[in-house]
């Protein structure tokens, strides 16, 4: 076996063996497949697919390169969730207490951002003195006083999935359905988890920009997760315009301590229950009630404590940008779009987000809406505030929003559901 | 201007802009692009192609990547020839000593073998003391006091084409035509010679199997070279059967000095003095006779003159395997096919050849043919004879003959050409 006869059997459009996969995976962790070789296969994998029986022995393959979690000790079941990526998804903050509120085990170990949206672990970093890295103990001992824990997936998950998903990072092969789906799938597996839900989005600011590509990449990751044992569910959300009032890290937080407290803005609450109901299916509990554990304040005290005990001051202000600059309304009428990539890249440039790993993000950097698609807006009201703390970008991230808006004089706006299917 | 951006719009079919060409083979020289990133990139090229604009400045870019030489200097016009590669193709050997017998000046810069097909610097080297690695100025000498040089190319010529050819080898992205085509056409234009011959092979011993991708091949590299300015031909040939008698180092010297003394095989013949009458007249000497400096001895003094340039022993006696096995013809009848690769692939197991760029090579070690194709033979008698010094390959080599060869007890041969089609 060498890495070359894998690499053309790929190239001509062969189906890999299950040996040809466990043996390039494997000599890839242990360095003796290079980079550029698996670059090439990564660039032929996009060019000519996988088949259903490649993608789940890849993904089995990564699993196998490192530890896999066991959560089986703990007294309640566990309950994970993993979205595929969008501009203002700050769900998994409240969902993850909310979730525990109700009665469910939820180790969420989460990424950092790296181009136009997001990450998770870069938003709680926000709040003052919050840790995202925790040894195994730690994190045990979170999970078992808060209910729920989000903090940073360590190295020996899935090693091989870490270091393809940098390479793919810088070889333009990110966007591949079967690369997409192995590696979130192998990180998913590893940690654990006895159910999993999917969030996986369609729409200009997520990585599938139609909804057939996002249902295929749906239903390889819930077959991916039946074939590995874990009650696997997805939904399918819109990702054309944001989710919520908030692009950026701390405003983020915010908006998500808000829906905690029993506000926030109505799509955020419905797509937060909405998961938490499936997350807690899915973990047999199927007579919790979420919107209840948001109302009475049981999932807001999970928030504290966890926070708390990953060193944050769950009472801190949180940091604010030191500049604003407030974008209006071109015209009176219907705002028929606001364009979620746009709204994103925005965001990004305001120092929301990062260029290369190892960039720093702006905590209080990021776009706040005041009105949302289907809204009525008046000429020259304020449509948005961008915010960051290097006013020099704000030209940029204007430009980026140029296109972005759509305000009709007449007519009605039609508005398209949130959640588009469910698919298990 | 970034990698990715490159990387991405040949993966998506776009056609690569003269900018993005000359910034990503830049970059790539200098090592801001790494290796990764461009085997990525050549996957894409391999399998969603270049158009001829495309090829035409790749070519360009990876001249302008180093030094190009210039032998305007030089009392009598240059002429110089490339061969795609084939199994017992050493018509370089007697060819360069040829046309400087009949007036031309013939830089030769050669390579190493890789693979089933030997190299020209690894045959010359079964003489004892010729050296091929010359300082520039040694290069002149040898040229100016001899007429012809075959050596090493100098680390100086394309180096953008030296970095991406070693990692072609790598990572399955040898056999992409606008890849090969620009790779042998940026390293002969870089030469400086003013006139350029191809052979270019097809067939089973060939990089190109079929002769209409080897026309493809051919017509792509007639373009470039005029592109450049170099009076470019290219002869079509046939590669499914060994050229002469011989696969291998030394062996192939031997048949190569017969020839130069006025024998030799009869294909080897006919090649070598078609392809010296094109160069001759590519050199605008159309007067000259080489046939004549073939049966007069003047090439044979040029050959001898060159190799004891290059420290060489001309008279020495060249070494020989320390073991042989016979291998007979299996029955009576007419010897209707002599595979090329499995002969090359035979000899490349018995040591004529490396399977890694610093792996050594057997002097004496290849492949006799004692009948060629059309040939009739009767059972038992000697076919082959394999030569190595290391007994044990034998039966692996003799594995790779196995349906190598078919004799036909009734019914006529009918032969191919040996030179199929020529292209300028």
């Amino acid at each position: 076996m060498d890495a070359i006869s894998v690499i053309r059997a790929k190239r001509d459009r062969e189906e890999l063996t299950g040996e040809q996969i466990d043996w390039i995976i494997d000599a890839y962790t242990r360095g003796t497949v290079a980079d550029e070789q698996m670059s090439a296969l990564a660039m032929a994998v996009y060019l000519n697919g996988m088949t259903r029986t490649e993608i789940s022995r890849w993904t089995a393959a990564m699993i196998a390169s490192g530890e896999r979690m066991d959560f089986t000790a703990l007294p309640r079941p566990t309950a994970d969730k993993h979205s595929t990526g969008g501009v203002g998804d700050k769900i998994t903050l409240p969902l993850a207490p909310l979730v525990a509120a109700c009665g469910a085990a939820v180790p969420q170990l989460s990424g950092r951002g790296l181009g136009h949206t997001g990450g998770t672990l870069d938003k709680l970093e926000s709040i003052p003195g919050w840790r995202a890295s925790l040894t195994n103990p730690e994190m045990m001992d979170v999970l078992r006083d808060a209910g729920s824990v989000i903090c940073a997936a360590g190295d020996g998950l899935a090693p091989a999935d870490k270091r393809l998903y940098a390479l793919r990072d810088v070889t333009g092969t990110v966007e591949s359905l079967p690369l997409i789906a192995s590696s979130i799938m192998s990180k998913k597996i590893a940690e654990g988890t006895g159910a999993l839900v999917l969030d996986v989005k369609a729409g200009s600011g997520a990585f599938m920009k139609n909804a057939d590509d996002a249902r295929e990449l749906a239903t390889t990751m819930v077959e991916l997760g039946r074939d590995h044992g874990v009650r696997t569910v997805a939904l399918l959300t819109d990702m054309n315009t944001p989710l919520g009032l908030t692009a950026g890290n701390a405003l983020e937080v915010r908006e998500s301590v808000e829906v905690l407290a029993g506000g926030g803005p109505a799509d955020v609450v419905e797509l937060t229950v909405a998961l938490a109901r499936e997350m807690l299916d899915a973990a047999g509990l199927t007579d919790a009630d979420p919107a209840k554990a948001l109302a009475d304040g049981s999932a807001m005290d999970v928030w504290r404590r966890m926070v708390t005990a990953q060193g944050g001051d769950a009472d801190a202000d949180l940091p604010r940008a030191r500049e604003q600059h407030v974008v209006t309304a071109p015209s009176s009428g219907v705002l028929t779009r606001l364009d979620a990539y746009s709204v994103g890249l925005a965001a990004w440039r305001l120092g929301a987000g990062r260029a290369r790993k190892e960039d720093p993000v702006q905590a209080g950097a990021g776009v706040e809406l005041h009105a949302r698609v289907g809204d009525r807006v008046a000429a020259g009201a304020p449509l948005l505030t961008l915010h960051t703390d290097t006013p020099e970008t704000f030209a940029h991230a204007e430009e980026a929003l140029t296109a972005a808006i759509d305000v009709t004089a007449s007519g009605t706006y039609e508005p398209t559901p949130l959640i588009l299917d469910r698919i298990e």
